[in-house]
């Protein structure tokens, strides 16, 4: 999205590439037509009996994409997992691509597709980017339907006392729309239920989301929507939602978004794309399933985690990785020389001059980052992805800062090249897998409090110097303990755009303290989410929202979508 | 629904049909796998390419199944409907059917599928009862993209004075939800909006499905959507979407919506699905696309318009078939005698035993269909759809009560025998249409005043005596003639169980009188709602909800959908 430089936009570059009959793409990792669910030519999802035939298949290995801390100047990971993806293809390797859905809320609003860019792009894009297979859709539904059950259990007589001052479920829209945040539901009399403060967070905030993604599969699914926690009783004890006895029917209404929906890139690359929390205020990570299915269709997949490391690559390795079961071979941090910049202190419309004392300066975020992946114990490859803008002198200075770090690096260019763009990468991790030691491990265990997990992160992943809890916090880590949660990994809420809980500080900041105002149990899941700072769960419409310049011709072509 | 006499449920009946693939059935009225967009096996969309293309085919019969006002007992209309439709197939006619796409709220709630019932049913069930091909949940995000873009236009300066008290868009979800009728948004301090009173239809009541089902293509719904007014500025003059520059984006948002689905009955006979506005709220019909599209695919068309002739029929030949130019060969009106002995002061626990005088009087409420049908200038069949417990005495009295009316009847055995046992009823059309005059007007002009056009049609359909505007409608009515609305078709919003405005008077109630609270202006979808009594735009769920019982197994099978 940022590399840019002909005077094509991503639309159009991805309305004039000739897709393949999507049955073509599946041939290529061994499904035959049966094993899928078409929607249209190009889209399909793998049907429950492939994705059983092939749990006996030898698994795959992972490469997580994650990045810096992201900027306005851009990164283009998405792209680079794309094009990464291209590579391998063209370097003769079987490999499939597992991303997230993209949320309609920021593509309304500010946001780019979440389907990469250039000559790197999922297609069709328009669809991913629209309502693509429903299941997002899907998840509004069975978190609304949840809502509207628990609402109709108190004003039918409230067998479960649940206190209408302690419902812990929100409702959900995959909209950008700040009006929603705090509402005031059940006004108008007896006959319109129970007056009583509710919110709305965006769907991909939704723990309905989580445990979509997170699930084994549809028996698992079920199992974790029927413990998701939606209200205290009047005794101040957890109420579930098979406490209210529809675990089934919400599981039926996500029983087609479960299954993993099969693209391809431009260059014929074929890619799940499933699922799609938030990285900041969810896990954010493509589904377990999807994952997993990729892992037993191809030889590599390559997979990212949303935002900078800090939360995506860390929620991938303590989160999913944990869950699933996975142990990616390596990770590629993508970080951008202008981005690099800007966290070295130039404002986005310097960004175009050589600035090679800020460069250095902000080489102090990806530092960082390089020193978390390897605490994991894993292997890491800096990806930088080229813009037109770079100098000769600022990727020297770069590159030298790399090697005096003792950290692999490539060059790519995918925006432009696609597949081609990539291949340094794509061989330069081919290098790396097997010969740099392996030694994945979390950087905490299941057994530690949540407070130390929380302590842990902050210290060991963000660099941060303390943690404050709010006295709501505290009360809540007492209580959660009571319930038994205190085994549960930490889903931790906070600002991308910087490695501490204040979105201002970029580069690496030191000596911070992160407060946690208010913890959020999703049982479900099988997450504790911490919330730091000010992260909104839903986000608002920018002045000028993107839905402006959005339109449609008469044969139903997609214009203005970036 | 009611018509089950075996053990097998319906969604038993459904899961033990084989089905045709999809292309098989396309091939029939003339589709190549090419003109369409295939949603699994047995689901497609109909390109806008293949929809251009016949466009200059001939046009087929349409046939409209109305009834008498429905009961709890049961009348079975989208069960004759489907079950016609198969008659005229095992007939060697070319037919086709055209349904509305069943709402979720219902579904959850209380009422079965619309999927028809027993050997009478448009397949896959599970799939059309859940989210089908998603059209409803793309009406729903249109409809709630542009609340938040309304929202977010205030917030953001609030360039076109929108008086924030006088928005008359609301949000929607498709989902009986009580506690979202009324609510207030927008709380929580100036970063979360401007603080406003807000309410949540279902979406099946909302002007975007309005607006999708009365569309003639694309270009025409973005059009209709520019149209629709949102709100009134400080000086009171109506804001549009088109003010408000954001039709593109929602027509972007409905392109794939407003293609119509083709799906099977459980004997092959092509159906398309498409569109779902709730009848008593909205205007009952399925999209003008759908049934164009079937006019120019089949030569006999099996449609039905919402509940009863009051508010379907009414609806279907003054709002639809005046804005597609539509004119039905015949109406089919579907009574079971349990339905008529409800009419007739019978209790539901007492409908099995014979009752000769109160099915008589219960004739009165089909006689008044009858005659209004009769007025509209269309010949009219009485469909008697059979049940188990009526006696052959009851049936006699009914076929003989026709004879003396001088109308057109005929037995069903639908729910049991499929389309052998609506063999009888299509014969019956057969024979009706041509030899009895059809001279179809309306039963008022557009240029009479929307007051007047009120009248008629509680005077001339409902059988009332007069109409009470309640202050705010008659404010309204001076408003609407001032901003030129006064053209425009009535859509009305009252109770399906009384010809009059008070569900509890069933029969033919007679010296009432309907009381309009409010007018509601749909000027993209092109009429005026009326509503009437206590009629609810948002549904609520009983005390025990559907959703209690629905479950899927680990192989994604639906279990306990009706």
């Amino acid at each position: 999205m940022t590399m840019k430089t002909s005077m094509k936009s991503d639309i159009e570059i991805a309305q004039a590439s000739i897709m393949k009959p999507i049955v073509e793409i599946a041939a290529k990792i061994g499904l035959e037509e049966n094993d899928l669910e078409l929607y249209g030519k190009y889209k399909a999802k793998i049907s429950n009996e492939a994705l059983n035939k092939i749990k006996t298949n030898e698994d795959g290995k992972i490469i997580l994409v994650t990045s810096i801390n992201p900027t306005p100047a851009g990164e283009g990971k998405s792209t680079v997992t794309v094009g990464l993806g291209d590579a391998f293809n063209r370097l003769g390797k079987k490999v499939m691509i597992a991303m997230r859905e993209p949320s309609l809320g920021p593509i309304m609003g500010i946001k780019g597709g979440a389907t990469g860019g250039g000559y790197s792009q999922v297609l069709p894009m328009e669809d991913i980017n629209l309502h693509f297979t429903g299941d997002i859709h899907a998840t509004t539904t069975a978190n609304n339907a949840l809502a509207a059950l628990i609402d109709n259990h108190i004003q039918q007589g409230n067998e479960l006392n649940i206190d209408q001052r302690r419902i812990v479920w929100k409702r959900a829209l995959d909209l950008n729309d700040r009006s929603l945040r705090k509402v005031v539901v059940g006004l108008g009399g007896p006959l319109q239920g129970v007056p009583r403060e509710d919110g709305f967070d965006i769907t991909v905030a939704s723990e309905v989301m989580a445990v979509l993604c997170l699930a084994s599969d549809l028996k698992d699914l079920k199992l974790r929507l029927s413990r998701m926690v939606v209200a205290y009783n009047v005794n101040k004890e957890p109420v579930t939602v098979g406490d209210l006895g529809v675990a089934g029917a919400l599981a039926l209404l996500l029983k087609d978004a479960v299954k993993p929906n099969l693209v391809q890139t431009i260059e014929h690359t074929p890619a799940l794309i499933h699922g799609g929390p938030f990285a900041n205020i969810a896990h954010g990570c493509n589904s377990v399933i999807a994952t997993t299915a990729a892992q037993k269709l191809a030889d590599y997949v390559i997979t990212e985690g949303g935002f900078g490391a800090d939360l995506g690559a860390e929620k991938f390795l303590h989160i999913k990785s944990r869950c699933a079961g996975i142990k990616p071979e390596a990770v590629v941090l993508v970080a951008t020389i202008r981005a690099l910049k800007m966290h070295g202190g130039v404002e986005k419309q310097d960004l175009a001059k050589e600035n090679i004392s800020a460069l250095t300066l902000g080489t102090a975020n990806l530092q960082k980052h390089i020193e978390t992946i390897k605490s994991f114990g894993l292997p890491v490859v800096v990806a930088i992805n080229k813009f037109i803008t770079d100098t000769a002198l600022e990727v020297k200075t770069l590159l030298e800062w790399c090697e005096k770090e003792k950290v692999p690096v490539a060059l790519t260019e995918v925006w432009e090249k696609g597949g081609e763009g990539g291949k340094e990468l794509a061989q330069t991790l081919l290098e790396v897998i097997g010969k740099i030691q392996n030694d994945f491990h979390p950087l905490y265990e299941l057994s530690d409090s949540i407070e130390q997990k929380i302590r842990t992160i902050v210290q060991a992943v963000y660099g941060g110097k303390d943690v404050e809890f709010l006295p709501k916090a505290k009360k809540q880590l007492a209580d959660f303990e009571k319930f038994g949660w205190s085994h549960l990994p930490v889903c931790m809420a906070k600002s991308q755009y910087s490695l501490s809980d204040d979105p201002s500080k970029l580069g690496r900041p030191i000596d911070f303290t992160v407060t946690i105002r208010e913890l959020k149990p999703s049982i479900g899941a099988g997450f504790i989410v911490a919330l730091t700072g000010e992260v909104m769960t839903m986000p608002g419409l920018p002045k000028k929202p993107a839905a402006l310049n959005m339109d449609v011709d008469e044969h139903g072509n997609a214009l203005g979508l970036f």
